[in-house]
């Protein structure tokens, strides 16, 4: 109700997109790793923006770090950088990988029939908060054709039953290779998937469960949620692996509810849960920000 | 991913709407005052579907009561029902409305530059969450044009400033009669109300304030919370009065947040609690679950 | 930092404790039930301080409600009220029962090594929170003794193990018989119960589980928590039925974790969850706020 | 209910004390300083078990860093360390401080005739959960004497008013010279404090205010809520500056309440949320997480 005028902006925007980068790091933990990485981007005046990191135990564990920085003329220099880089790899024995910020990932949307998760992620899209470009939406209905294809996005109609899953699957690999697509995003897509189509895919399909797992693996987790009795209602997203609804955890929200709510309204303050809970997964994979470790994941918020 | 085959239905809905009413009371209290409405309901043969009461103070204190019920063949014995009611109402000093759920309440949005609160409006409207029509949506910028039309829904663009405002409120008061309006919903409509206009639509307008009032009232919320260091941000949504963001409170939420956000990111995350608190307090409205009394409200959830 | 000069009560402190009762019901549900309620309290004077409904579904359901009155000379009319109410409870074929508040509910409290919950309860019960008199504390180790006598609690030391857990048991419940007590409250107390101990005091044992049920059921769940990498731990008080961990649901709340929390961690954050869960859920039973409904609850907050 | 095996330890304590240390710097942004503060620990055989940043701003900002590490002997190198960082520190004019782990630090409570917030910090220190020694506790009553001396903790009652005032601070900080006090913990000690005492210990009081502020400045908070008819009540903890209640915030915290809760209510409501943020800003304090920057602070969780 009174004006704003507030003129911030994001800090980190104030960089040029070609100049950013983040680093992804993990190696066996011992003294001098913080050193090496450091004295290495100091050499090709490269500023950290933003960095984090995690030792699973000080001693014998293992190390992780996640450094954001950005550096003049970057996309001249990072061929070199990255040469120079394996030296130190090979050192510590370092799992790595180099994302360049002007290099944006793509992504495919699958849906079926409920399409709130897939309109939170097109609203965040659009508001310049997902660093991606939604490539393409696939689903099993025809439902969310008219809002996919008013954002300009093209949209794939594909009939989906357990009887002809292989050959469905052959054609939506298909469609990810014409797409180039990087992240596989499933917004409620009631769709079991083989294990060779997730292994495919590895660490790059996020899917939304609804329920606070390892509560309700399956089908039905508001009907089951409600037999149960339970005070509280959840989302979680996690990577897909090969074990239904067993993969690595990125994020878990909760909502209280309690027994004057039947399923149909566990459902819909569920469908809030789901949304934020999905998005902040995607966004969050989008910036690099998740590492898989076993079946867990480190999430550097 | 997996199938969901859910048939369950919100229970009250499989009342027809046009058997469907609420009664809500206030008055002294006193002993007795359930045992005669709810003989009185009886005498109708209407079952209560719900009912919630408060009392302000158990000895010469208020009493507040709303009452969900139906009955068979409403529309005709609603006229006989409301004229016995006044003897009773008399008895007892009561304060009283019947709302009838075939009798939409019909609502204007206001909005200004920023659309999120309106978006979310729009989507819980669409998904049959807020019993109410959209008659109209009025801002000051064209921003919203576009995607309220998309609804079918009829949009005026009234440019609005200090200077020309009570031009601008005799031309929205026109519109609101124009469309029947009986709420008013500020969705971050960036102008103060004269006190005409307020007193016009008295209890009937509904603004979100970006804070957690009573911090941060009037201008600029987000710069002050960021400028004094708070660990929590949040909105509240209010029925507005003549003092500026001190009306009575319906919601509040709040968000973590941390040294590391800067303005722009409070503003998104802010702008998230923003859009539920409003759509809550907007449902409770049309649900006729809001007291107003002195400066506070009660709700019944 | 400043003085704090409240007088304000808690408004229904100012009835006398012996002229104060609540009514419990369950019936199926028809029209003119409240009527009936509500005209026979009125008819002793009897005013309704607090009054709580649900209905499981508005055809053919069941129907609970929750008073809570006063009146004046209350001990001297209950025999006549409670001898009148049985014709009405015939007609409506209702299930009930009438607590007087001068009546006190008389706990046990079971405790092993980990005396947070124990501590918490005692807290809240010598600030007058709980509505109860503490008449023994029973652990299988002596680590609590010196805190419970301090408060001039009995503390019995019964080692137990599966071995001899059905002579433990026995003795148990003599002592149970000796104190008269009503309400078993497990807090962390790491034996399992025998289903004769179970079913002699059905839904009068309260335990807590040291993780948000449905998940990790039985040992270990901090353990299973962290290896699962959950990114939100949880606590659940419920009743004890003889299937481990799944008796009906009072009340669950969970705190966030992330990746860099150990086992230990998670039992610290966890603990805390664990006092403020199990402390509601026995002052909600205490006031006779819940109803067990199949393997639910109805909690009148 | 079950039997709980856990043997895990939290990670770090598997260190000695004695050779663990935390290094705070604060200074203009630059590239390079990561690298020569690694490099620095490096040299000593010092290992980093936790390293935590932020910049203010990436270009022209202000840069903080806190580092946790351990090396063998670390009391024998100590003096040489700190000698050769001189160097560095004048290099990038840093402002900076070493704190070692067996150095604890002492504390002094300060508290009134409200106990809770007092029993949480005793319970959480008798846990191991604070990193002090609590020296003494200050009382302008004789309510805590028997608790805290039941802990052997020396009580020391100061009848204070405002006439008396510097007669009384005086006392005060004789005695926590007396007591060689590093931190004062005001544990809802209802006294205002003079700008010389403040003065004297600068960042070093932390007092809890039983509102979320900048909400509810001064005295009766929960009063000042209940009569605006707020949603959500709220606890904060800061640091004491001579603006009342203006000081750094280090954390805050709020819980929802409704129409039906009477100030006696919202009282106790808050006391829960009081005792938790002071014991989480005293945590934190204490394991030197907090910096002060402004009138703001950065948490290094």
């Amino acid at each position: 109700m009174q004006a704003e005028t507030v003129k911030s902006e994001k800090k980190q925007q104030s960089f040029k997109v070609e100049d950013r980068a983040r680093l992804l790091v993990k190696c066996p933990d011992k003294p001098g790793i913080v050193s090496v990485l450091s004295s290495f981007l100091l050499k090709y005046n490269a500023n950290i923006i933003e960095s984090s990191q995690y030792s699973s135990d000080p001693e014998n564990g293992t190390f992780f770090i996640r450094l954001e920085y950005y550096c003049d003329h970057l996309q001249k220099k990072a061929p070199e950088m990255e040469q120079e880089f394996k030296q130190i790899a090979d050192n510590y024995e370092m799992t790595y990988h180099f994302y360049y910020l002007n290099n944006r990932q793509r992504s495919a949307i699958y849906v079926s029939k409920e399409l709130h998760c897939l309109l939170e992620l097109l609203w965040e899209w659009q508001n310049g908060d997902l660093q991606t470009d939604i490539a393409v939406v696939i689903s099993n209905h025809e439902d969310a054709r008219a809002v996919v294809e008013s954002y300009g996005i093209p949209f794939h109609y594909l009939p989906a039953n357990k009887d002809i899953r292989k050959e469905v699957e052959a054609q939506q690999i298909a469609l990810m290779e014409e797409y180039d697509v990087d992240l596989l995003i499933l917004a409620r897509y009631m769709q079991i998937l083989t294990p060779e189509f997730v292994n495919h895919f590895e660490n790059r399909i996020i899917n939304i469960h609804h329920s606070f797992l390892p509560a309700f693996i399956g089908a039905n987790p508001y009907d089951r949620a409600y037999k149960r009795g339970v005070k509280l209602i959840g989302a979680t997203s996690h990577y897909v692996t090969n074990d239904l609804d067993e993969g690595p955890i990125i994020e878990q929200d909760v909502e209280r509810v309690d027994h004057r709510d039947d399923v149909a309204t566990l459902k819909k303050i569920g469908g809030k849960i789901e949304r934020r809970v999905l998005a902040k997964a995607v966004k969050w994979h989008l910036e690099n920000r998740i590492i898989v470790e076993g079946n867990k994941t480190i999430v550097f918020h």
